[in-house]
């Protein structure tokens, strides 16, 4: 049997910087463990936050994230013409571009079949963000 | 009741640039608005052009990603060894990687669960580029 | 008829630089043939490798790759903290999220449906790594 399930998760306001949510959206999702083979789709609306899959255990490996992508794609670059919402904003539009809106999840067995060091990352590239809305979507063979 | 639906898309040659193809991809696959809840693939069959979703109202936005990644990777790199085809052709093929050559779109209801900036992109990395060819695949759960 | 099929590839190690593993792929899955339509998800279980679609014919392509990359995001870089495992640990994250952890290719007619010019690369990003885990999972209509 087949099913698809989907939700909006809204997630709080963080500071600029990658922040792990894999536990959010495990929460957000219980439903997971009912699926034997699947994929979990996270879909964020946004074009000035990103998604990403990447090291779960130490925070230096997020820290040297946003030190070394501030520096790549920097506030300074002299040409951008988008400048009308504040030096944050088209960085952020290209950070959006480099990094991912959408992160699609094998499910296994009831699990997200993530590797041991695996973490869903939410990317906040704007300074002074809002909250941000996913779209969860959970499709498979349940047992 | 769940189906699936293929369709290739043939854009026609566009400058090198950013370009809003969002309406092009709704309006041939107009049977979206038959799935309750869903998954639309865009999935572009070439290594020198991409896709990503970006902000889909200011066009200074398209024209900074142009001049930023340009410089970012530039023609004139000088350690460039594939360059038979051309000063564009390698740096085509490393943004082309940066970018998507596929995005996964939930489907909710009949429409694209697009946040309300959220636009589809056509990245023409090629100067002087042909048409491209999008393959499209639809799958979900309908009413 | 809708069917799941998820099994793990087990890579062997590859020296840093990127691969073509299209072969090894379609190896591993003959029962693509058996979809009429469908998807096949490439997910790699780590965060110091990554994959991407990119061009399958001169190995030139991949040596510049190579090149452009590392002086991208390089080892030098002087503002790392995460350095316990070797300077090339941290720009191996930084590239893995630049890069894909997930490929989904469309299924056509039993058939990957890649372009001419399409192939899979296992983008190997750490000097002296072991073997890589692959979750490959295909889901569509069969005949």
């Amino acid at each position: 049997m087949s099913e698809w399930i989907q939700k909006k998760l809204r997630l709080p306001a963080f500071p600029s910087g990658y922040h792990l949510i894999t536990d959010r959206i495990t929460e957000a999702f219980p439903e997971i463990k009912n699926y034997r083979a699947g994929i979990l789709q996270v879909f964020i609306q946004h074009t000035s936050a990103g998604l990403t899959i990447n090291e779960n255990a130490d925070p230096s490996v997020r820290r040297d994230f946003q030190t070394f992508v501030n520096e790549l794609i920097p506030e300074s670059y002299p040409r951008f013409i988008h400048t009308d919402e504040g030096p944050d904003d088209m960085p952020a539009h290209i950070k959006a571009s480099f990094f991912d809106s959408q992160l699609q999840i094998p499910i296994q067995n009831g699990r997200l079949a993530l590797g041991t060091w695996q973490g869903i990352y939410l990317c906040e590239f704007r300074t002074h963000a809002g909250g941000r809305n996913l779209m969860l979507t959970a499709f498979g063979e349940k047992d």
